[in-house]
Order: C-alpha cells, then sequence, then structure tokens
C-alpha cells in the first residue's frame, strides 16, 4: 500500500532535528543532501552511482525539463522516475528560481512569468497553476511552489512586493495541485534578511497549509552569517511537525550550521558543478586535483573514504585525468564528491541520535578552520612549482 | 609463479582459431577484441566497467602517455596497470602510427623520427629503441615494435623501401626488448597490399623471432575486400604457434571476416569513439540514438543485451541525454559498444569452439545485410520527421 507522505520526528539535539519522511517513492532520513540532476541526470553518474553513496532522494530541475525533452514527453515515457531509471524520491523546483537566472526577456506579472528559453529562444509562460501542472506531469514526489525570489541585497518596498506576490502564488499552487497518497506539496518562506517579512512569509504560508516548508532566497551571494541570522530568526517559526528544506544550500559548513538551526533538507549543485571542474571535498577541506602537488602523490583524495575514486585511484591519477581533459576525471570527483555530502550528513545523524551534535559539528568546523589556514601556506608554495 | 609467455591454439574451424595467450598479467581467450585506452582510460568507463564486459586486455597509445603524463612518471608511480587500475594485460603500441598522424614536422630517417607535441610543440626523437625503453616504462605486457605505416595506396617502391626499413627496425627493437617471464615483443608485418612484400616481411620478421605476429597497415582505407585478400595472402605466412594481431580493426564484420582468416587479436576505436557520437552498435546493425524516431521508444537499444544501457534505460532516455549534451549519453552508448564487441568475440569462441564458426558468421553478415538493406527505408522516413 503506497504510504501518505509524512514526517516523523526521532529525535533532537539543540535545535538540529532527526527525522523520516515517508512517501510514494520510498523513505527518507534526515538530515538529507538531494544531489541535483537538472535534466534527468546526475551529470556524469549512472542511477546506481548516485544510490550507491547512500544518497535517497534527487532534485531535477522543472525549467530545463520542461525545455528539453518536454514535460509531456516525460510524461508519456511514463514519468522522470522511469525515464531516468530513479525509482526513489525526486523533488522537482517549480521553475521560476532558472527562469528568472537562465532565460531571456522575462516579464513577470500577478498571473505568472513569461520567459524565452535559452536554448531556442521559443517562448513560454509559467503560472503557479502550470508550474505544478508541469511538476504532475514529470511525476515529482514533492512539488514546490512556484514563488518571485528577490536577489541580494535588496530594498525592503521590493522584498515586500516579492513576499506578498509569492503568498498569493503560493495559495493558488496550493488550489492547482492534485493530491495523492505519498507525494507533498512544500510552501517556501521568502522575505529576504528582514525578520518581519520572513514572519509574515511563515504565518502566511501556515495558514494556507503545505505539506513541508523550503527557506527560500538565501545562497543569493549573502555571507553565511547572514544567512544563519535569518535562520535563527525563520526556522522557529516554521511548524515543527513538517520538514524544513533550505535551498540551494551549500558548502559543507554551511549544511551544518544550517542542521544546527533545525534545517532538515538540502540541495546544491557545488560538489557536482566542482567535482567537473577539479575541486574535490574533504574532511581537511577542499582540494583542488589540478595542482601541479598533486602530479606525482600516490594517496587517494581522501583516506577512508569508500568512493571508487578513493578506494582504487590516486591523486596522481585523477590530476593526470584532468589535465588530459579525461572525462573519467569529473565522472570520479563527482563520484567523490557526493560520497562526501552523504557521509557528512550520515554522521549528523548519527550525532544528533546519539546527542553529540554539538561535538562533532565543533570538530567538522574546526578541521576545515585549519585547513583553510594551511591552504594558505600551501597556496604560497605551489605558487614557486611548475607542473608536466 | 608468474607464467611464461605463451599461446596455445586450442581449436581450429576452418581457418579461425580459438587460442588462449598467458601473460605475467593474467590470461587471454583469444580471438579476442582489446579496448583502446589511449591516455590511461577507457574514456568514460572506470576499470571494473571495462572489464565487466568480458574484456580481458586493453591497449594503451605510447605516443599519447609518452607526452602526458610521461614515461618516466609512470614509471615512478608503478608502471601504467597499477597508474590506472587496470590489473589485467595492457599491449602498447610504438607510438610510430600517431607520430605520423597527429604530431607536427616529423622527419622520419634510418635512426628513428623526429617530431613536435601535438601539445605543446615540444622536439622529440623516437627510435626503435627509444620506443622499446618507453613501452617498458609503462610496464607493457605486450610491446610493439616501431615501424614505418604506409598510407593507402602507395607506389610499390615506397612500401617496398618502408618495409625494408621496418624490418631493420624490427631487429633493432629485438635487440633492445629486455626479456621478463610473461611479457612480450610483438613484430608487425608491413608490405602494403603487394604480396611479395608482406610475404617478405612475414620471413623477415620470422628469421628475427617474435613472441607475436601483427598484421599493419590496414584499415588504411582500403575497401574491406583489398584487406581480406591481404589477409589470405598474408596470415598462412605467420607462424601457427603465435597469435596474430590485425591492428586498428574493425567494424563487426571486419572482426568476423578476419577471424574467419586467422586473425586472433583485434584493436579499435569504433566502439568507444561511435559511442561517444551517438552511435550504437547493434546485432542488427548500427543505430544512431540521436535520430528522431527514438525520442520516444521505451524500448532497449539492443534486446537480451547485459549492458547498464539496455538493462536500464530506454533509447527514449539515451536519446534525451545525446540531445541535451550529457555525460551519461556517451557513458552508457560506450559501455553498450563495448559489451556488444566482447559478446562479438565471445560468441565466435565460442562458435569455433563448437565447430559451427561458418554457421555463426554467416548469421551474423545476414542479420547485417538485412539491417543496411532496411536502413536505406528508414533514413527516407527519417528525413520527412522533426525532433523535439
Amino acid at each position: 500500500m503506497t504510504p501518505r507522505f509524512s514526517y516523523t520526528l526521532r529525535a533532537t539535539d539543540g535545535r538540529a532535528r532527526l527525522g523520516r519522511i515517508e512517501t510514494a517513492h520510498g523513505g527518507i532520513d534526515t538530515p538529507v543532501f538531494m544531489p541535483v540532476g537538472t535534466v534527468g541526470t546526475v551529470k556524469g553518474m549512472l542511477p546506481g552511482a548516485v544510490a550507491s553513496t547512500g544518497a535517497q532522494i534527487i532534485l531535477g530541475n522543472t525549467y530545463h525539463l520542461m525545455l528539453r525533452p518536454g514535460a509531456d514527453r516525460v510524461e508519456r515515457l511514463g514519468g522522470l522516475h522511469r525515464f531516468m531509471n530513479w525509482p526513489g524520491p525526486i523533488l522537482t523546483d517549480s521553475g521560476g528560481y532558472q527562469v528568472m537566472s537562465l532565460s531571456d526577456l522575462r516579464k513577470l506579472d500577478e498571473k505568472g512569468v513569461t520567459f524565452r528559453s535559452h536554448l531556442d529562444g521559443s517562448k513560454h509562460h509559467m503560472s503557479p497553476e502550470a508550474s505544478v501542472g508541469i511538476q504532475h506531469k514529470l511525476d515529482a514526489t514533492i512539488t514546490m511552489c512556484l514563488d518571485e525570489c528577490v536577489p541580494w541585497p535588496v530594498e525592503k518596498a521590493d522584498a515586500d512586493r516579492a513576499n506578498e506576490l509569492s503568498l498569493r502564488w503560493a495559495a493558488r499552487c496550493r488550489d492547482a495541485f492534485v493530491e495523492r497518497p505519498g507525494y507533498a506539496l512544500f510552501g517556501i518562506n521568502q522575505g529576504s534578511t528582514f525578520p518581519d517579512l520572513r514572519a509574515r512569509s511563515a504565518a502566511g504560508l501556515v495558514d494556507i497549509g503545505f505539506d513541508g516548508y523550503a527557506v527560500g532566497g538565501l545562497a543569493v551571494g549573502e555571507p553565511q552569517e547572514v544567512m544563519f541570522d535569518v535562520l535563527d530568526a525563520t526556522v522557529p517559526l516554521l511548524p515543527a511537525d513538517r520538514p524544513r528544506y533550505l535551498m540551494g544550500v551549500g558548502k559543507p559548513d554551511d549544511i551544518v550550521g544550517a542542521v544546527a538551526r533545525g534545517i532538515d533538507m538540502f540541495d546544491c549543485v557545488l560538489p557536482t558543478r566542482s567535482g567537473r571542474t577539479g575541486q574535490a571535498f574533504t574532511r581537511h577541506g577542499p582540494l583542488n586535483i589540478r595542482n601541479a602537488r598533486h602530479a606525482e602523490d600516490l594517496s587517494p583524495v581522501e583516506a577512508d573514504c569508500r568512493c571508487p575514486a578513493c578506494r582504487d585511484h590516486s591523486r596522481a591519477y585523477l590530476h593526470h585525468l584532468f589535465k588530459a581533459g579525461e572525462m573519467l576525471g569529473p565522472i570520479l570527483l563527482t563520484w567523490h564528491n557526493l560520497q562526501h555530502y552523504q557521509d557528512l550528513t550520515a554522521e549528523l545523524r548519527a550525532a544528533i541520535a546519539a546527542g553529540t551534535f554539538a561535538d562533532v559539528a565543533q570538530r567538522r568546523m574546526a578541521d576545515w578552520r585549519t585547513a583553510a589556514h594551511r591552504a594558505k601556506g600551501v597556496e604560497q608554495a605551489d605558487a614557486a612549482r611548475t607542473d608536466a
């Protein structure tokens, strides 16, 4: 029998939460990191490889998928799960954020947003109802409301106007959403860095009623402490019995800090995009595999990591693959970075269960600070080297 | 104990041979197809994925590896097997063919060939001794002699001159080769399409004495029947107790025809390179996955194929990946094509063992002919379609 969509709070440690989400496509242990599979694929990874890292849910981008291969086509082919052979839960964004950032000639009004495709210039209109309808055609496990995300910094009047529009759109998304067992609709909290707007947004969204609540409009260029301040002010206003999702975040230390503030779900292109350009995340900070010092280093990217990049290959080999422009370099480092993010969230879940979250978070932060400090010295030493 | 390099002829069926090669890095069942791993990686494939298709030996390109990451570096890092995590046998070419086709400002004389790197313009000299020395540093299981490969068509006088030079170089390679248990040096038969030059080359090489014999200078643009005529004239002149390797070949029907003429080993970029551009090999002929007719086809590239592209994904999905320029498309079709080539050679080996080679070869050829005939009609129908 298909389970109802539900969130169970299993343990808390400070404000950090251990939870479990049940969906039509399987369960999700939170805090969770969702790898980004923009256009029906987590770039360079077979679905089984994504699952092998421990990923339980992935994200698809509605804007990209509606343009190519098209929502109707995905629906005819049985939905996104079947299309890309990912049977687990999939969350799709509303498309709004990418419409604003990628498309041409956009015009936004009460009805929705009109834009031209960045692929072929074709004209499209997206309303709250259309966004939800497209996400239904994609068969999204979790559908996100269409909202207007403002840049940072922004005038309060602009943030207020966008916030009110987003609330009206949220109500229309709620009306357009077709309930099915195990599927969910999430609202998105906006209001930029203004606590009263964030509070107004939270109250409005709770009034409408959603299966989960996202915090949007962050990770748009503001300093980390600003983001954390917003979370401190906002998260307590979101219902404790629903999952909380911080959209588009982030670096590993962003995730630790946000979990400490009660966030349950994350997505970010950082592990996959960085992996494609030669940047590896490690317990001791980021590492650029293209750097000359790795050219003859037989040690793995990270000791004790179980991904194939670390288990089967040396830094020297990965360095060579990137220098030679070989596909296997991006494949292996993407895999490693996704493993790193999944291992991080697994460690945070275990710490919350054990009541040791503060210690684990502090140790992680200390490792990264030490690494950042050391990296400055290494960069200076590297400047004197050349690479074959 | 490290085995000696050996070739055991296990069965014959007509001129087709079933055999087994033992090497320092493992055994090889022949006829065998060797995937090309140009610069220390079979493009887009983890080593375990290559092995999963049934591949028992891969090829590395000396020219590419000597330029990047460099033979000395590979040696310091423990040799190519360790460097790329392929513990099985590796055959390296001499580098001569790529020097002729890829590098700039080449000058060839009795001593060897001088050339500039296509990567950075750096000047290099490669003699027969240097080629063997580089292949030793790479730790090649099977080292190939440096030779001069002439284009097709060529004047007989030019082919004769290059042939004589290649024989003198072969003797120098033999002298430079350091014997180690389980390692081998192969000579390369040349002489273009002139039977007397091929015979002169074969006699000269047998005089010097090699662990295996390659037929070179084919698959350089000549029609298939010309290639088969050369094999008919040449293969019987090569020692029956040594493996015979047709370099750079080829399409599936080239392989069937060459096995029928007594060839044991093959290498070709076709399955990997075609996979990257959307061309899939199937039992019923080649298939271009970018073609509009696959856009909503839920069937696999090939029924009954056990590769992940066919087992887990539809033609529609692969079509989408190629249209969207996603890495996973080339990864999956490369995997499929390598699987197809390994399945083909496995089928040929089983047929030789069963004494049914002629039947199997005929059935394969008939399938491809039917497909080629049908493809003309499909192309005409496709010309009338558009693709989203």
